[in-house]
């Protein structure tokens, strides 16, 4: 792991219990929950306490394991219900991002394969640190194949919060963004604020104003008038999940930027663990939205913003893969045309992991 | 003017001062301000009290009567000193709205002709009553002129507020939504928020809702989702001020609506009246950009929501005009080619001026 100052990890594992960075309380307060049920962990993700697809796959993971430090004393048929109840309660907690179900799957199955109830939880609890641990390499990896792929850009736009507080590591989008500080070359951020929960306000400011690098906020509608008139060199995102042919599901807005930046002559890059990449699925139609409730956009902060009507809140949109002129991943850089280059990685990826 | 039970005015002139609607309290709190000054007009145009392009153009107008009213005696001299002013002071307050500088010149062009202080103060006072009244027409007329046209759209999405608030009449884009719903046409309207200011959330589905039209409100981010998905068969917004060429200044969001709209194959028309039509500016290049403080993006609804970062806040953007499908004025609808459709309506205006 980095030693730059400002990498410290928004999930921690305590070996009974979770800490977590409370992002709904920032930037006003720095909070530190701690989580010590499978109800704490889904409670935390359902409200957003967790997010960031990776940091939903690492407190997934472990609340695995909290699932089975907590199963009744009856041991290993005990142990393998309350296996199957937690994997089934935390993966329902958010249904698009593919991390989720990804992290809890690889923790359960590796659980699975323990002898006694003990050895059961010993491996669940490994295997959610080797999650953590993999997150973090996975972040290091995407910010350098980043930093290459965008070595004479140095103003980019990105939307949501993808750095430590999303990730196990520095970040995806942001971990390119970190990349080029650390080494020292010039880089400034446009973060549109990211209605409703306003992430790129509230987690990426702070983020990266703390880190001393150069941020400036837009409303999301002013994301247009920055690209047309040359304040963009590069549009930067995360990915929630990514369907075989490129189309990328991503916080709601992801889309607006990328039509804008085909529109403006401006590169459109997502940034994302080979994780992040669902190869059950051909194409974005396949991909669920998940619709949160309409009080997110008529209130703010405890006060109402709008008169009481009816409001239409999906978390996520999906960005044709058309749309996309490059995927970041640890496992380099991917381009077009996506239904050869995506499957290859996956299959790459699939092949390193089983030796 | 229409009996319509929703349309109430938003600026009420009461010979000797103006009571207007407080935008900034809606929809929490529905206050009349009272204005007796020049400093008063200035002051609630620029923190928003009053705001849309003809509602401004009104306001001002009736602060050059305030002003000639409030001039210190001395015969003509004096109140020529105060015309000069007066209109310069209301001018400055919004740099980039067309129909104040238009209102404000008409009104002091109208009060120069009196031949004494007395005569130039009705003269002000009946050419700022007569912009309101012109204006009411003109809102009536862009209602028709956009029914016929959007003869077979059911679902609009719109952007800021260009209603009753807006106007001296029912509103510009929403005008249009007004008379299809006085008509007994199916009409329902996505409202996006219009961040910083919410005018969207806090404006629009307030007016709407009272009206009893079906509005539902969308982060400005889920607009290109919401497209996508066939929630929207056209886009109607209004104009702060067009080119020549159709190049329009709105409010900051706007363009990027317009580039969804055209990726996505839906219309998208502007609605406004002919003075919003500056015919001294050949395109958008000419067009100054107010930019506005950074706290209003970096708070929501009175609460802190980001760290201390800059922020840039353009109050306005700029959409080409190769991206507007019509402009529907209270001239009738004009279509491209703009560069031959807008002058050629300026002209007849012009001349039926003149007559």
């Amino acid at each position: 792991m980095s030693t730059t100052p400002w990498l410290r990890s928004s999930v921690e594992w305590l070996g009974d219990r979770l800490e977590v960075i409370d992002q709904t309380a920032l930037p006003e307060r720095e909070e530190i929950r701690t989580l010590r049920s499978v109800d704490e962990v889904v409670d935390a993700i359902r409200r957003l306490v967790v997010r960031g697809a990776p940091a939903i796959g690492i407190c997934g993971a472990f609340g695995v394991a909290l699932g089975l430090r907590r199963a009744e004393p009856g041991g290993i048929e005990s142990a393998r219900a309350a296996l199957d109840a937690t994997a089934a309660a935390i993966e329902a907690a958010r249904p698009t991002a593919v991390n989720l179900a990804w992290a809890v799957q690889r923790t359960t199955r590796a659980a699975a394969a323990g002898a006694t109830a003990e050895e059961m939880l010993t491996r669940a609890e490994q295997e959610a640190l080797a999650i953590q641990r993999q997150d973090r390499e996975s972040c290091r990896l995407i910010g350098e194949y980043g930093r290459a792929e965008l070595a004479e850009v140095h103003r980019v736009l990105t939307h949501c919060n993808t750095g430590r507080l999303a990730t196990g590591g520095w970040g995806t989008a942001l971990g390119i963004v970190y990349a080029k500080a650390e080494a020292g070359e010039p880089i400034e951020v446009l973060a549109a604020e990211t209605r409703p929960l306003l992430q790129g306000a509230r987690l990426t400011s702070w983020e990266l104003s703390s880190a001393g690098i150069p941020v400036t906020l837009v409303a999301d509608g002013a994301a247009g008038a920055a690209m047309a008139s040359g304040r963009v060199e590069a549009v930067v995102v995360g990915c929630d999940r990514v369907a075989r042919n490129g189309d990328t599901a991503n916080k709601i807005g992801t889309y607006t930027h990328a039509v804008l930046a085909r529109a403006n002559g401006i590169p459109f890059y997502v940034a994302g663990p080979i994780s992040s990449f669902d190869p059950t699925i051909a194409s974005g139609e396949e991909i669920v939205i998940e619709e949160r409730p309409a009080d997110e956009v008529l209130r703010f902060g405890g006060v109402q913003v709008a008169a009481a009507v009816p409001a239409w809140n999906p978390a996520f949109d999906v960005t044709p893969g058309a749309l996309v002129t490059a995927f970041i991943t640890d496992r380099g850089v991917l381009r077009p045309p996506y239904e050869e280059s995506i499957p290859a990685a996956l299959a790459r990826a699939e092949e390193r992991a089983g030796r």
